[in-house]
């Protein structure tokens, strides 16, 4: 590295072309064959000659670059599409000449503000991703205010107005309960977050519908609400369990995987078998799940595209200056039936 | 956006300083007092002035950026330290003032290694952390060829000299053989990987550590080597249980945890009970494996610590163009005893 830095000029004399031409191939500003287009190429990693990329972006103000930070999970919980969501996203940004960059979630909402701003400022991305969008999001807030793109992982308030993409959750809920009706359930019961979540709300208006569908009415006390925790689903279920029999559920629809399987523990505590007794779907499709004893009924998010299509927007809207309609998408998740909701056993191939 | 930029002299009028001072609080050459230089960031953010970070990066040739791909995990398998690790790494480069770039996992070896050669050509990042580091590895020879930094998580051959951070899978699995000697095994099985995998190949010299400290000769039939996924686990314990009674194992030790759970399977098939009939340990500590049937003990990498020190090593490489000893570290890491080697309950709090 202490070699002395390789011209443009003796790129071009090595590959035998004009100046000019290097420059704007490297630059991708003109196409030539492809015989001179790799020649030239060669010829750059040949020499070790380094495009400038930091006086390009310099000239055009553009990072090429995408900020995106993310709630960590515990570290005994999975965060279910994380892996997949990163690739899919890499993969759409760099085939339009752009990198994420990623940074710490800061918990205290000033710091976290603060590291938004300082990319901001120091003009290090060019518009964010932001997941785990909730009501009254104040990341949101920020960029409306400053004017800066980003796209949401997830929607807001409907007066908070910016461009998302959203697994339509209602749908998946809808899609486990009318799995559980057709397994012959009647008496279906939730294990919910508290109303202040807006993606268990989102959820829930699936639960309601499908019921509602089947000239059902929830009684109250199937709707179990507390932290999205496995130590809840396990008490919620026991005291679902505890009902007088013409209530007692026959089926639980989980808000995601880790109550779920709280809520199989609780039946087998109890001596059901799970998928018989008591059917159990959870949501995320989280990865292991396919190895519990039942293996988990639960709803898939299509992560992959989501990826592809956050990404797709994001750059539109930084490259355009504007969005082409529509900026505001649902997604529809997919039901993958397991045993836990019909008592058959796993298949190993 | 349309404003017109806000120039540092604006910030140092407002806040009653001079040019010169602001220039060096922004870029940390000066220390002054606290209450100035809070007024000063503030001034700053209050007019929306971007310090202009492609200039500076320009003059100072470095990018404050940190380069890592990773090799995704298949949708419905999990990467068991993916978001611990990645939290860590932001965390720790954050203190120092860089940020963690990341760019897909290209399979084909050609556009791997065209993807690190574009960053640093472009001199888009300072160094970068490469971790499922194997024998022989390419991105390894190409970035020592190019004498550009870089931080293994995971160690190659000898001969490829470069600094890295490992976790000692050795002592991992023997701490899960002596676990499983000290409830009274003697014939201990091991589900591995081909003897081309360095990872496993590390690992396994804890599980002939192990049995020879104890004066045990492991039978050739103990050692099964495959694939590691279910399936394989799922077959080979199938085979182990096969075995003639006299050499039969009453334990298994998996090179990680989607085996472990396989093997799981395999025994429940065979109506034996998982940590009484047939102790089973894994390696990973995956997320949900707490919630299997049993709960699966497993060895459990410090991600935290791992991310904390690959940043360190990595940034003292880079910004003092060498490294203060040592520079190939090896971390221990723990058992996490559960139900499936001992036969106990899961506890639920």
């Amino acid at each position: 590295m202490a070699k002395p830095r390789v011209t443009l000029k003796q790129v071009a004399a090595s590959a035998g072309v004009s100046y000019q031409t290097v420059s704007k191939v490297i630059n991708k500003q003109i196409q030539v064959s492809k015989e001179t287009e790799e020649r030239i190429w060669e010829t750059v990693h040949k020499l070790g000659y380094r495009t400038n990329y930091t006086a390009r972006s310099l000239r055009s103000q553009r990072s090429h670059t995408l900020g995106y930070s993310w709630l960590p999970a515990a570290p005994d919980q999975a965060n279910p599409i994380l892996d997949q969501f990163l690739q899919s996203m890499f993969q759409a940004a760099e085939q339009r000449g752009y990198y994420l960059l990623s940074f710490p979630y800061h918990t205290s909402r000033t710091d976290h503000l603060a590291a938004y701003t300082e990319l901001i400022d120091t003009g290090r991305v060019d518009g964010f991703v932001l997941s785990s969008v909730e009501y009254d999001d104040p990341r949101a807030r920020l960029l409306l205010e400053k004017n800066f793109p980003f796209v949401g992982f997830g929607r807001s308030n409907p007066e908070l107005n910016f461009p998302w993409i959203d697994i339509d959750g209602g749908h998946g809920i809808q899609l486990a309960v009318e799995h559980l009706l057709e397994q012959g359930h009647q008496r279906i019961a939730a294990l919910a977050w508290p109303t202040s979540s807006r993606v268990g709300n989102n959820r829930m208006t699936g639960y309601e519908k499908a019921l509602q569908h089947a000239g059902i009415i929830p009684h109250p006390a199937w709707i179990q609400r507390g932290e999205g925790c496995f130590a809840f689903g396990y008490q919620a279920t026991l005291k679902l369990l505890d009902l007088p029999r013409e209530i007692r559920p026959t089926a639980v629809v989980a808000l995601n995987d880790t109550m779920a399987i709280g809520s199989i523990w609780a039946a087998k505590e109890r001596g059901l078998i799970v998928g018989r007794d008591l059917a159990i779907t959870g949501f995320d499709d989280t990865p292991m799940i396919q190895y519990m004893d039942p293996p988990l009924t639960s709803v898939r998010q299509p992560t992959w595209q989501v990826g592809q299509q956050i990404i797709a927007l994001l750059l539109d809207y930084i490259e355009q200056g504007q969005l082409s309609q529509p900026n505001e998408i649902l997604i529809e998740p997919s039901l993958i039936v397991r045993g836990s909701s019909t008592g058959q056993k796993l298949k190993i191939i």
